[in-house]
């Protein structure tokens, strides 16, 4: 039998997930954890690189975080959960990775020059933004993972990593570091509620997993939709209309939700009946979720101990790496 | 009684030790070891950023650097001698401190500009070479020096050190990281025995102080002095020659020195009677530096028992740093 392969993905630690983050990873990470060794980071120190100066917000989440993985059945004894601060190896590879990149290069990282914007840095990039790819790629070898999922917009960081890996086993003669694949799942993008095309905590746009029933009902009854579908007699679009894309990703119920559509195109359809159909899926969807997540949150020494032993198992794999990385950098002391 | 001061110095395990490491640095650190809680950092992920190509001459400086500590004097029971690699808190703290800086600001420091300059490394500057800075600050704050002595030229570099300090107790609102001090030492700075600025390994131009007797009589014999000075009774210069350094920092008896100064500004003073008197006094400064190190060198699992010792009291103190910075920074989790 072939060695499992090993995939790492994670989150940072920055607010509680949404179902945008359900759609867009978690449920693939359910599928994952029954055919992969899974790791998954909560990357509190990646979080610090843009909230460093809110700590205390990056560690809240981590327990928010974890409760949502457990909620959604992200299960501790197929999943290796960890905390990323807690593997000093990550840090030790990141500065030994350091060399072997060029600050040029880094600038011209795509997904780091569109961030860089987006947040408008400018010239006042700190150095720990920067050079986050690198820490990226510490964290992907550091379990020897050799598939990543991510989006099509991740894929130079999946591109820095792998030249990272092959520009240190070429000059230290090694096979210490393995390449990584990127998985491009087919996952639904959730636009926000008020159909734009992220969800987010700043835009007060996002359906979060630990969201009660009743701030549901009221996200939902106020979402966006076709803003020219004035009457239920007039013909309403689909396209860009969250309403659907919601139930496209969570109704199960493939052809109500096709022929709903046809209606709502033709006229006749009224934005309300939709989104009554969309509040059940779901209220269904989220309620086991939320009430799993409610006897979690009662015991969050439970949910800890489980980042304990995860993180204590990353460890060890990670010393493994670190001493053939050492090895191979005759960096190797004996002590 | 106050608590005694914390001073960290090092080097870059790049080659042996020469006498001028011994004016400019060695010889003041004897004098340390008695009055201050002194750390000697053997930097080899430091030399590392420029010698990443070649790990091997790194890892086998290490233990030539720490038989030069040895055979000079350096107390193992005074001074803490340390691996950098060994201690991963470094590693750590440099991430943290990463944030704290802009690239900007590591661009203009003038230290880093002048040696990326002289490497030639131009718009090809490594991101770790660029960030070393940060990595120092990492050093000399992870054993919470409180002093550090260096050179003129070195003084940007304590300057952001504190910089990182000031932001980081600022941001995490502690006391974790204490500012450190420059100490500038009054020591010579002796050029090379080409009559060159700087002893360098890549010149040929230093004495070790592990040449053999020989090697030591061939270097002074040939060694530069001023090239206008052809006969005996022509008057000579001193200034920038080098014999005259090297006397000046090695013979005790400065009346001598004075008067050979003199005679050989006025003429009548041939190279030879000044050389023969500067090979005399640096074989008997070299002599017990030489046979100790013979004798050292002959038990080499005993100078590393000496690298473990000081590597395993550095990681306790790092790690005291290390939780006070997480304690700071809410990334304590109590496992």
């Amino acid at each position: 039998m072939d060695r499992m392969r090993i995939v790492l993905t994670g989150d940072r630690p920055t607010g509680p997930l949404h179902i945008g983050h359900y759609a867009g990873s978690l449920a693939n990470r359910l599928l994952l954890q029954d055919r992969y060794k899974q790791y998954v980071m909560i990357a509190d120190v990646q979080a610090l690189t843009d909230n460093y100066e809110n700590p205390q917000k990056v560690r809240e989440n981590v327990v928010e975080v974890a409760l949502d993985y457990l909620a959604v059945g992200i299960d501790p004894a197929k999943t290796t959960i960890f905390i990323q601060s807690l593997i000093p190896e990550i840090a030790e590879l990141t500065i030994f990775y350091l060399n072997l990149v060029t600050v040029n290069r880094l600038r011209r990282n795509p997904t780091v020059k569109t961030e860089i914007n987006q947040k408008g840095y400018g010239e006042n990039v700190t150095a720990g933004f920067l050079m986050y790819p690198v820490s990226q790629a510490a964290d992907i070898t550091v379990v020897r993972a050799d598939c990543v999922p991510v989006g099509e917009d991740q894929l130079p960081m999946i591109e820095q990593t792998n030249e990272i890996v092959r520009t240190f086993n070429r000059i230290y003669r090694t096979d210490a570091l393995v390449e990584a694949e990127a998985l491009i799942p087919k996952v639904a993008r959730l636009p926000g509620t008020d159909g734009k095309a992220k969800m987010s905590k700043s835009l007060g746009n996002a359906i979060y997993l630990s969201d009660s029933a009743e701030v549901v009902k009221q996200k939902i009854m106020n979402m966006y939709t076709d803003p020219n579908h004035l009457r239920v007699t007039d013909p309403g679009k689909v396209e860009g209309n969250p309403v659907f894309d919601y139930l496209d990703a969570f109704d199960a119920d493939v052809k109500t939700v096709q022929e709903m559509k046809d209606h709502y195109q033709q006229g006749g359809l009224g934005d309300m009946v939709v989104k009554k159909r969309l509040l059940e899926i779901m209220q269904a969807f989220l309620e086991p979720i939320r009430s799993r997540r409610a006897l979690l949150s009662q015991d969050k020494k439970a949910v800890m101990d489980v980042l304990k032993k995860g993180t204590l198992q990353t460890r060890e794999v990670a010393q493994q790496t670190m001493s053939r990385v050492k090895n191979a950098m005759h960096l190797d002391y004996g002590f």
